[in-house]
C-alpha cells in the first residue's frame, strides 16, 4: 500500500476513534489511564530493552550527548512518567463542562459546552515520555492522537505504544484511540499535516527548524512555538534583591529550556547599584556575558553584544545585557526582539507594572517574579502538551483546555424567531 | 510600486496601528465610533450618490436582482448602519479582562488578561454595510483592519473608508486601524492572506466558492463557515405543537440564511402525525418537499429525495425530508451530512435531548427552539463578524470575544523558580 493510503487509514481511523472518545465518559477515560500506567509498569523490562537498543543505534551513528541523554529511559523516568499519567487521572474532566448559560429576552437559554478538537496529531523528536504525556493528555480530554516520534526513538515509541493499546483494549476503548506512525519515512509527516478532513490540530515540539517547517507546510492548524527570547526588565524602582534574584533565576535555574531568561535590560538609573551585584553572580556560576556599550563599561572585560545577539536564543550559560533609559525604550526593545513567549518586569511602582502588562504582547507576562514560572505544571494546568506563543486558539503553556473547543448550546421549549 | 510592496505597506501600517489601538482606552475607542457613526450621518448623501454609482455600474454589467438587491444603499440601510455602531459602542469591551486569578503554591498569582488578535483581514463580496460592522467590531476590540470589499461595491467602501477615517481622526486614532484596500486587483487578495508577519485572522464572508479558495490558500489563519446544511429531528417523544412551529420556522423564516433548515429528519412513530401537517403549512408557503420512500408513501406527490440533496444548502424554499426509525439514525444521518453549524432536536425526552447534545458535533446544538436562532444577535453577543464552524479558536457565531486571545499573566513578589 502507497504510503498516502496508509496515513489516510490511519486518519480515518483516528476520526472514527474520536467519535466514541467524545462520548466516552471520565470514568471510562480514567480507567483506560489507569490501565495503560499499569501496563507500563508491567512491562518496564520490554520498555527498557527497547529503549537500550535506541541508545545503542544512537551511539553508533553518533548522536550527541544530550541527545542520547533526551533519549535514554531509566526505571527512575519510567516512575516519573507513570506519575504524569496518575497526575492527568486526577485532572477535572474538561468535556462536557457547560458554562454561561443564560436566558435571552427571547425566552431562549444559550450557553457553551466544552467539547474534544477530535484529533491532535503530534510530531516530536526525541524524548520517548512525550509518546505517554501526549496520548494520556489527549484521552482525557476525548482526542484520538496519533503520533509520530523521531525515526532514533522508535523502538522506545512502539514498546510504550503496546503498554498504550493493551490499557486501551482492557478498558474497552478503541485500539485506534492512540495510533503511532511507525514506518520512519519522512513523507509521512508531510502527508500528516495536510488531511485536514482527518486532523484537527497538529503539536510539533523539537528543534526550531522542524516548527519551522511544519508551519510552512501544514494544512491543519498549528500549536507551537518557535524559540523563546525572553526578558527581564529590571526598572529604576525596582526593589534590588528581588532584581538579583530574579534575574539569576530566570537565567541559571536551566539553560536549555525556553522559559530562560536570554537577554536583560537594565534602566540606567538602577544599573550601577544592581548590575555589579549580577555579575557576580553570573560570573561565579560560569555564565558569560554580552553586553551593549553601556553595560560593558559598568563590567569590564566582557565581550560587546552585536545586533545578533538580541535575537538569539542561547539556550546555553549566555547572556545578552542592555541598558535603557527607561521604561519605554526596554518595551521598544521587547517590541522588537522578543519571541513573544515570556518577558518579565521587575518594579515597585504600579503603574509602570499596569502598563507592562497591558503593553508587552507575550503569550506570558510576568511582574517580580522569574520567567522560569511560565510553565503547565507551575501555572496549575496540571501537565502540558506544549507552549504556544501564537494568538490563535490557546496561547501560553496549554494543558487540557487548550486541547478542547466550546460549542454553543441553545435550550428552548417550542421557540421560535419572530 | 509593485502591488505585493503596496499590500506589504498595507501591513505594515496596520501592524504598527495594532499597537496603539491595543493600549487605547475603552473611551478612545467608543469616541472614535462615535465620531464615525456621526461622519456617516453627515455625509450620507456623498454615501448614496457613490452607491447609486455602484449600482448603476452592477445594472449595466448585468447583476443579478439579488446582488443588486444586497449592494444597494439608502436611508433606512444607513440609520440601521449607525445603530450598529451605536449597539457596539453599549457593548463592554473585552480588552484588558483579567479572569481566573489564583494563588498557587509557590506564591505566584497567575490569571489570563484578554488582548487584542493584533490585525484582522476581512475579504467580502457585496454588502457595503459589512465595511463599517467590521470596522466597528474590530476597533472595539483594539484590532487594527485591513478590509477587501467586492470591486461591485467600490464606490460604496470607499466612501464609507472617508467617514471612518474622518472620524478615527477627531478621535486622535490612526487613519491606519482601518484600511480599506484600493485595487480590485485580485492579485491582493492573494498577497493578503499570506502576510503571517502582519495579519493575525482572515475572516471571509461571501460565496462558498470565495471561502473555499481562500481557506486552501492562506497562510493566516482563517475564522469561517463554509455552508449551513441544518438539520431538526424531530423525536418519536416530541410535543406535536412545539414540532410543528419550530420545523416550520427554521425552513421559511428566511430561505437564504446559513441557519436554515435544510434537511428534517423525522422519528418513524412520528412521522405520521407530524408530517402531513407540516406538508400542508409548507406547501401553503410554497415549499418544495423532496423525500426519502417512506416521506413518499405519507405525503403523495413530492419530489424523490436524490443522495445528493443530503448534501445541498438550497438557501432556497426547498426542503428535504427523511424518516429514520429512531435517534440512532437521526445522529448518524447528521454526522455524515451536516455541515456542522446547526443542528435541532426536538424531544421532550431528557435523555435523548441529553444525548443529542453531547453527540452532535456542530457549532450551535439546539434544543426545542429553531435553528434561526443561531446568531450573534440572538445569542447575546451584540454584533457578529461571522459565524465559525471551525473547532479552532472561536466556534459559532463570532463576536468581540472570538476577535480576541488571551495571555497569562503572573504576580509575584521576588519569586524564583526553586
Amino acid at each position: 500500500m502507497s504510503l498516502q493510503a496508509d496515513m489516510l487509514r490511519i486518519g480515518e481511523q483516528a476520526r472514527d476513534a474520536s467519535v466514541f472518545l467524545a462520548k466516552a465518559s471520565t470514568a471510562m477515560k480514567n480507567q483506560a489511564l489507569a490501565m495503560i500506567a499499569e501496563q507500563i509498569e508491567k512491562r518496564q523490562d520490554q520498555l527498557l530493552s527497547a529503549n537500550e537498543k535506541d541508545v545503542a543505534n544512537g551511539q553508533e551513528k553518533g548522536l550527541d550527548s544530550a541527545l542520547l541523554e533526551r533519549l535514554t529511559i531509566n526505571p527512575a523516568r519510567i516512575a516519573s512518567m507513570i506519575e504524569g499519567v496518575q497526575q492527568i487521572i486526577a485532572l477535572p474532566d474538561p468535556i462536557g463542562e457547560i458554562s454561561n448559560m443564560h436566558y435571552r429576552p427571547t425566552g431562549i437559554q444559550v450557553g457553551k459546552m466544552r467539547v474534544p478538537l477530535g484529533v491532535v496529531g503530534m510530531i516530536y523528536e526525541s524524548r520517548p515520555n512525550v509518546t505517554l504525556d501526549a496520548a494520556s493528555l489527549c484521552l482525557k480530554s476525548g482526542n484520538a492522537t496519533i503520533l509520530r516520534g523521531g525515526s532514533e526513538a522508535a523502538h522506545s515509541n512502539q514498546a510504550i505504544a503496546q503498554c498504550i493499546h493493551a490499557g486501551l483494549v482492557v478498558a474497552n476503548l478503541p485500539r485506534t484511540a492512540v495510533q503511532v506512525i511507525e514506518t520512519t519515512d519522512r513523507a509521512a509527516v508531510g502527508e500528516l499535516i495536510k488531511m485536514t478532513q482527518y486532523v484537527d490540530v497538529i503539536i510539533p515540539r523539537g528543534g526550531k527548524s522542524l516548527i519551522e517547517r511544519i508551519s510552512q507546510e501544514a494544512r491543519v492548524p498549528v500549536i507551537k512555538h518557535l524559540d523563546g527570547i525572553c526578558h527581564v526588565y529590571i526598572d529604576d524602582e525596582a526593589d534590588i534583591d528581588k532584581a538579583v534574584a530574579i534575574a539569576y533565576n530566570a537565567k541559571t535555574h536551566r539553560y536549555g529550556t525556553c522559559n530562560t531568561m536570554e537577554t536583560l535590560l537594565v534602566a540606567e538609573r538602577i544599573a550601577q547599584r544592581v548590575l555589579p551585584l549580577l555579575a557576580e553572580k553570573y560570573l561565579a556560576s560560569g555564565v558569560e556575558l554580552r553586553g551593549c556599550p553601556a553595560t560593558q563599561a559598568l563590567i569590564t572585560g566582557i565581550t560587546p553584544a552585536t545586533e545578533e545577539d538580541w535575537h538569539t536564543e542561547y539556550l546555553a550559560p549566555i547572556l545578552s545585557i542592555r541598558i535603557v533609559p527607561n521604561i519605554d525604550s526596554a518595551l521598544a526593545h521587547i517590541r522588537q526582539y522578543s519571541s513573544q513567549h515570556t518577558d518579565a518586569i521587575v518594579t515597585e511602582n504600579w503603574t509602570k507594572a499596569q502598563r507592562f502588562l497591558r503593553e508587552v504582547d507575550s503569550s506570558s507576562v510576568i511582574i517580580n517574579a522569574s520567567t522560569r514560572f511560565a510553565d503547565g505544571f507551575e501555572y496549575g494546568l496540571g501537565a502540558e502538551i506544549g507552549i504556544s506563543t501564537d494568538k490563535f486558539h490557546a496561547r501560553g503553556p496549554v494543558g487540557l483546555e487548550g486541547l478542547t473547543s466550546q460549542k454553543y448550546i441553545v435550550f428552548g421549549d417550542g421557540h421560535i424567531r419572530l
